[in-house]
């Protein structure tokens, strides 16, 4: 049987999506048929909106101030020397909740499992790059590698050390440890260990 | 830390979509914003020609056709007096694709938890029942619950045979047994007595 044209799109669209598969995608489509031309519009309407954000033209998060920088890297109470290099815009936002870093970001992408970056993120690192060097004499104070500490994040980060040691004094990473309220009987091996190495 | 407007806009979007989250909807946005301006104009606008999409009068599937029937109520080699009546529009595909099936549908929308229907599934089940008062004289030869043998299917359907017995000859369900490819070993008991008893 033949659905009509305008669905089997939406599904497309919607399988594009992370994490979204075909079947769920069929169903997110009558989803949103059901729910009536209001509904539909106003979606559309949201995402024609989104087209008004712009990326920071220092660190790459979102924004739409009339400049090109975001509102941390407009702000010139946050250290410019203190730099955390992240995968994700949500990364970002989950250490900004924390209110804990004073410092500015920079936003590589997501790294593919190879390791290789992209053209894209060859030209972002560039533009650190060129940041570093005008803005702070060629060396930043500490640059943060804030990735995941999974086996995918590691491998990353020993791959961008090399190229990044020569733009800072100090290369860091977040801490290792205990999660707050995981218990100790149940935290794996490594873990453990690393939270003997940092103990304090 | 505050995000530019139309980011909440396309996260609430995103997670009133049913199995969608707040984490998840944060994720996609994200996503979106990645794609770039020409991916977001094109989502947008076969969003917007979803617009053009009808509900058959008579089955309340989707088409677009000039007139108000769809492709299925439309060809006439279907047998009228034969109904499924079905919760979802992707059961109706499931359906159609065994090609097994020849009679029309009427879908009723999913029902909720309550077994109370919403108005304007009484309002389809209005249009069914004068539907058959029109076109099969009062009754039609057969109505299949086509509910998924769930507790809640099971629920549902106890709830219509009461306001459909008066309409059709027969009222049938689904069969019951062993699903194709599956193991006697592996089967719960109510399946395997439904297969002893449906044996044939």
């Amino acid at each position: 049987m033949n659905l009509p044209p305008p669905i089997y799109k939406i599904i497309q669209q919607l399988e594009k999506l992370p994490s979204i598969g075909p079947r769920q995608a069929m169903r997110l489509a009558f989803y949103l048929i059901a729910q009536g031309q209001n509904e539909i519009k106003s979606f559309a309407q949201d995402l024609n909106s989104l087209l008004s954000v712009k990326n920071c033209a220092q660190c790459f998060f979102v924004h739409q101030n009339p400049d090109n920088l975001c509102d941390i890297c407009g702000n010139k109470s946050r250290k410019k020397e203190l730099i955390a290099v992240l995968e994700k815009e949500t990364d970002l936002i989950s250490i900004e909740r924390t209110k804990k870093f004073h410092g500015r970001y920079f936003i590589l992408g997501p790294i593919a499992k190879t390791g290789i970056l992209e053209e894209w993120q060859k030209l972002r690192l560039q533009n650190l790059k060129s940041f570093i060097q005008k803005e702070l004499n060629g060396q930043a104070e500490e640059i943060i590698l804030a990735f995941s500490p999974t086996a995918n994040g590691d491998f990353n980060v020993s791959l961008l050390i090399k190229e990044l040691a020569p733009l800072a004094k100090k290369i860091s990473r977040l801490g290792r440890g205990l999660p707050t309220g995981g218990e100790i009987e149940f935290a794996d091996d490594e873990t453990l260990g690393e939270a003997l190495n940092n103990r304090g």
